[in-house]
């Protein structure tokens, strides 16, 4: 597919659709767009476009397929898999100006809420409310909540809660022929039709534009207790994990944390307050919550039971607010820790939660035979572990072309324990190679099909998620 | 589309696949598979297939498109929106002889069932293992797991636990071409290409047929407490509903039930224990359950706060399994009561929960308008109420040219109030007329053009859910 170049005439025909302001074409404008935060890669558009109106985003769709412009929509630009990089250049599409919380239905215990709406910026106005969206990404701060059903996002709280597709009811997306839809209804339960709703979330910015989105939401749990469990051993911290599952518990987070992450999580945070004893391996950190204390304080006691089997150092009980805000953001500060102290690579592999050991044995063992260190860290009551190769020493050559070899025997691993090679952070840009892993040729076909069905000039996002 | 009839080089090629035992066409075996739940339709197929396994649906599948050979898919026949009725006749595949429980994953709790499995089979098989599968239409004991995910069914207990797409994790997928895909992994995060699996649920066997379904499960809750709440105004009832909700309680059941549907329900299995004094006019069946029975009864002393706000006669608390049975029993039965009163309609309607008040108070409004008793009860806590209207004394001419102008009127409302036209029941062949109200034109064109994709041919499920 050969892409048509942006001219004046392009520049000026999206003046006309959405105001001289928000047409960014200087090299200084432009740069903060032609990177989210995967790895080091740049990409830079020949024009970043910011509407304000779904009917503007249609107008500019319109545009696009009818002059060949490939269009890449970007939320926060906080992804880990390069969704929202232009690597076609053309036409950025920044939803920066969608941050309305539109309503929040006090009596449906419902929100709509435009994509650009930051998450904790959404999660803290419904929480006013005594209201509860629960998925919550690391990157909560600053990515947008469209980003989110973009990515398909999950984060601590998925293991009893579940992830953003959970809590979606219905969406305004723009086609990238320009026509607008709602792919749903504002209810719980719905059998008419297709799901489109479903399919557009996740598919990262390929097949259409979310323009609105109405979330289901639940009453805020009232109470919650944080322990930090020290394992001498990593494998055994994974094995925990199903165990305590098995006992009838349902943990509001259940975190599993080597050493490194959180030895490099504290150090960037500048916080020496925990300390770790030489044979430390790993954690766990476990949050219980609901309405009711007496049933967490048993929830506690059954999960102490069941560590009792375990060869475990002391429990941590955050015992106030402060102490329980301290682990969180250890827990949510380890990616950027690990960024900044290494060129790195994240794989966000995912496998039912009980083979959570094997994959880690698996990990460790393909880095010894492979030459490279991994810091590995994630959601383990999800079997979703964040493996973080750090190319250190390694050779260039090495990082470029051996890497891969040994991370397509993790994924293979991970398909072959019944997972799959991305949890929550996406394919985008840099995992399309390894789709072949999880899906037969039919299964991607059939994927290619439903993208071309819906941008046969493959304008929107192209160059994602497919060879 | 003009489709070929089936004749003996056909009937052979189906014996050489399935062998001579599972291919019927004497009148006598196929007067069975001519008709569902659904009103008094009957669509006699040309041939009745039974295949035991995913390679042989394949091949009839492919000979199908060579062929064009209509052919219908079926579970157990249990469906009310039509959706298994061969319309064009040709084959109709019953799936009945896949009906193994093929594992029970107690370390991550999963499990891997055929299409066949009954419901209720599926849910007693891992409630022996201490887990709960929580979505149970009112035909569980009956019903088959396939049809439920053709339908996206749902039951009492989505109010809490969700429906039948909340559950399933991944599907195997024999495709309308004869190719099978496995949908996604099985894990309970997954950002990997496009989520097909959520397309394939509700799509009411029309874009392929599922031959295993991995499903995810919970422990199993240890206790519940069932109360019956009489209402002086069915309207009360429907307001009093969302107020629960907001006051923070999640009941695992919120049952509505129009006077005639208790009494109805109640006569058609010769009970005659609970009386409801003359001026009751509606009934809430509210369950709550969980691990504690404290956090139940403080939950109970919430929902009869809440209640205090209304004129709700003696609350009867069911004191033991017998007379929670009971009441379930009556709630289940009450769709089969009034089939045998009558001919009748039932739309599944579906709003936010807090505009049920509104919706009944519509249904009514148009009742006086167009003449027509209904019976209205359902799943009130996810605004998904079932509408019946009864025929009665209401004239063929009435029926068949008046009462479709009130349906849409009701269905519009629906729209108007954010809700839908199918909750849980599907569009299947019934309600296809009215999918105009819901969704705009490109919406509409989208879903064929994706039924176009996979099934060019439209050999599979022809005639529904579009007009």
């Amino acid at each position: 597919m050969s892409y048509t170049k942006i001219n004046s005439k392009h520049i000026n025909q999206l003046i006309s659709i959405v105001g001289i302001d928000y047409v960014l074409f200087d090299e200084e404008s432009i740069d903060k767009y032609s990177h989210d935060e995967t790895e080091d890669f740049k990409f830079f558009p020949e024009v970043v476009v910011l509407p304000r109106t779904p009917e503007e985003i249609s107008t500019i769709l319109k545009m696009c397929n009818n002059e060949k412009i490939p269009l890449t929509p970007r939320g926060a630009g906080t992804g880990l898999s390069g969704g929202a990089l232009p690597v076609n250049n053309g036409i950025l599409l920044s939803m920066e100006r969608f941050n309305q919380i539109l309503e929040v239905d006090e009596r449906n215990l419902q929100a709509t809420v435009e994509p650009g709406v930051i998450t904790q910026v959404f999660q803290e106005a419904v929480k006013e409310k005594g209201l509860f969206y629960p998925p919550d990404p690391a990157s909560k701060g600053s990515c947008f909540i469209g980003g989110n059903i973009a990515e398909n996002s999950g984060g601590p709280k998925a293991v009893k809660y579940g992830v953003t597709k959970d809590y979606v009811l219905n969406l305004e997306v723009v086609l990238p022929n320009g026509e607008i839809i709602w792919t749903g209804a504002n209810v719980l339960k719905n059998s008419t039709g297709y799901n489109l709703t479903q399919l557009i979330i996740g598919s990262e910015g390929t097949l259409g534009i979310v323009t609105k989105a109405v979330f289901r939401l639940l009453p805020y749990p009232k109470f919650d207790l944080l322990m930090l469990v020290p394992f001498f051993s990593a494998e055994e911290a994974c094995e925990a994990v199903a165990d305590i599952f098995k006992a009838g518990v349902i943990p509001s987070g259940m975190e599993f944390m080597e050493r490194d992450a959180l030895v490099w999580g504290s150090n960037h945070l500048g916080d020496n307050s925990i300390t770790i004893p030489e044979n430390i391996q790993a954690h766990l950190l476990i949050e219980v919550d609901g309405n009711d204390m007496d049933v967490l304080y048993k929830d506690c006691e059954i999960i102490n039971t069941v560590l009792e089997n375990y060869n475990c150092d002391e429990i941590l009980f955050a015992n106030d607010a402060t102490q329980k805000d301290k682990l969180w953001k250890i827990r949510r500060v380890v990616g950027e820790a690990v960024k900044t102290k290494s060129i790195y690579k994240e794989e966000d592999t995912v496998v039912p939660r009980a083979e959570l050991p094997k994959l880690l044995k698996a990990v460790k063992r393909i880095g010894v035979e492979y030459g490279f260190k991994s810091v590995c860290y994630g959601h383990a009551g999800d079997g979703n572990l964040h493996v973080n190769i750090i190319k250190d020493k390694m050779s260039d050559d090495a990082w470029n072309n051996e890497l891969p070899k040994a991370i397509r025997e993790i994924f293979s691993l991970c398909v072959e324990l019944k997972g799959t090679v991305s949890g929550e952070h996406g394919i985008g840009l840099v995992q399309k190679g390894y789709m072949d892993i999880p899906f037969n040729q039919t299964m991607i076909n059939l994927q290619k099909d439903i993208k071309n069905l819906f941008d046969p000039n493959d304008i929107l996002n192209p160059n994602k998620i497919f060879l």
